[in-house]
């Protein structure tokens, strides 16, 4: 797949914008030491826990930097995106704040909970067969009817500068507490949230490593950031993470991961189960599986660990009942 | 039981030096708007999620501010605790912080995860007998001994004045957030939490009403108030909250109860089971049975709630993984 030219990246300017912008709705969700993980490790782990944002998941930032962005007009004429879940509650939630209509494209095998929450939202769900459907054409034929506004999950710079906002209070927040970040291990799947926070440190804490994490099958970040351009995953993945299944890395993303990021650190099923049934025991944070892909990575032993200081994104925890029973029983096992 | 005269009854001023002693060392725990499980009420349901705390429950805070204020001719004598669990971590992790030995008297049937916290904050544990022992006795033995500080549970002045720094938090978070707070509802073992919370908010948000929440045989608060002095639950009472199973009021907390509480709620096993899977689907949080009792009076309807704001406390999460599940089981089934 050829690089697009990307000229859009967001500045220090658009995600100070961002932060202002959506203040008054998010949560400022804690940064938390995880002092009986880092111990054993001769490390500090620390996580930001946006789990426990608005919607469960950091997107509801990006969409909604997104939405307030528009003028009035635009606004009345609703919004459309395409996601596999958090996206979708992120920007229905979004909608619903500004008394937007919203029409989400889902993928059918989504988890319920997703589905039922993004309904609670209010938004109108479409559904698609994540096999053979086209979700991003789906959501572009709906928005050419109606004139709403297509809101992407990770290629957008509006939604990249509502993501790098958990940057920006991950900085502030670590440097209160008195720690100096060595890393910052963020879960990947089209690199909104890794790509806006690598940003956001690039200027708040340049000497600081920023990895992805990523689902084994599902490293394609990993393999574009080694080919020099975005590849997509190989087909017949399969991973409990569902919110890291994007094929390929977005131009966006990955035109600030190549200058940005150290590298991505790949997770298979057991470690992800591992670190959700850690962050149970331990911080008393449900963390579905993508969002625990950061923190699997370092409890895994991805990174370098001794002596240092490092920091993660539980960046959501949109989790089923029974996914949630199973990793803890195979994690605590 | 006669009530004994009180004197030493923590002011703002106490409170608010509590609150300066310990900022370095706590988690200042966010409070987490629960817009699902309050619309269908027509409710503002707002959660303290102080699970998150250090050691996973608020008794950190009140441990940590006793212990700061010894000499360190004191400290160096080591402290002395019982509890069924959460005070030991507390006391543990705030012993370990300041170079202190910490003794632990617990039941032998705690929960597992508290006692191996326990142990894992380098305190020596000593087991009791629930039915036939004595802990304070033994404490108080074992101090005798070693020339160590006995720091109780909940009936001392800087214990509570450390548990109220939640409600000074509480307060200036919800005016932050934009909310006037009607009432606020928290878990009542001995009442140092509650009564803690229940000064800082006299001073700080004077309008609110203060509930306690117990569990259905616990209700010991709740009859205490009734006849105007402190009495002991019956035996042979059985609850899921096992951080909620103190005898009978503590003489402090009760002193401030009756001048300070407009009521004590009493929840079921099954609606704390309720409240706990809520809050994995809806908060994210981790919430222990005991520390789910205020969440579970107010869901279950226990008090008024049409248009009204109302907080409360998630006050722990130290909770092993099969009661977890069972809830998750029970609550959403």
């Amino acid at each position: 797949m050829p690089d697009e030219r990307v000229t859009a990246l967001p500045g220090t300017a658009e995600i100070e914008a961002a932060a202002a912008r959506i203040k008054p709705y998010v949560v400022e969700t804690p940064l938390l030491a995880a002092p009986s993980l880092g111990a054993p490790r001769n490390a500090t782990i620390l996580v930001k826990a946006e789990c426990l944002q608005r919607t469960g998941s950091f997107k509801f930032r990006g969409a909604l930097n997104a939405l307030l962005a528009l003028d009035p007009g635009t606004r009345a004429r609703g919004v459309v995106a395409f996601s596999s879940g958090n996206h979708a509650q992120g920007v229905a939630a979004a909608a619903q704040l500004l008394g937007m209509k919203a029409t989400i494209v889902m993928p059918a095998d989504a988890p319920a909970i997703k589905i039922s929450n993004t309904r609670g939202y209010g938004a109108e769900i479409v559904f698609y067969d994540r096999a053979t459907g086209d979700r991003e054409a789906i959501a572009r034929r709906i928005a050419g009817g109606s004139g709403g506004t297509v809101i992407p999950p990770f290629d957008d710079p509006l939604v990249i500068a509502g993501q790098a906002t958990v940057g920006l209070e991950l900085a502030r927040q670590a440097a209160a507490m008195g720690h100096k970040l060595d890393a910052v291990v963020v879960p990947c799947s089209g690199g909104g949230l890794v790509g806006g926070i690598a940003l956001a440190l690039a200027a708040a804490s340049p000497a600081t490593e920023i990895f992805a994490a990523e689902p084994e099958g599902f490293d394609d970040m990993r393999r574009s950031l080694a080919s020099g351009a975005r590849v997509a995953n190989p087909p017949g993945g399969c991973s409990i993470c569902d919110s890291l299944l994007a094929a390929t890395p977005g131009a966006l993303p990955f035109a600030i991961a190549r200058r940005y990021l150290a590298g991505s650190l790949v997770v298979n099923d057991r470690e992800v189960r591992r670190a959700m049934a850690a962050s149970f025991a331990e911080l008393k944070l449900v963390i579905e599986p993508g969002g625990a892909a950061g923190l699997a990575a370092i409890l895994a032993g991805k990174l370098a660990l001794d002596g240092k200081t490092v920091a993660t994104v539980a960046s959501g925890g949109n989790v089923d009942r029974e996914s949630f029973v199973a990793a803890l029983a195979e994690g605590t096992g």
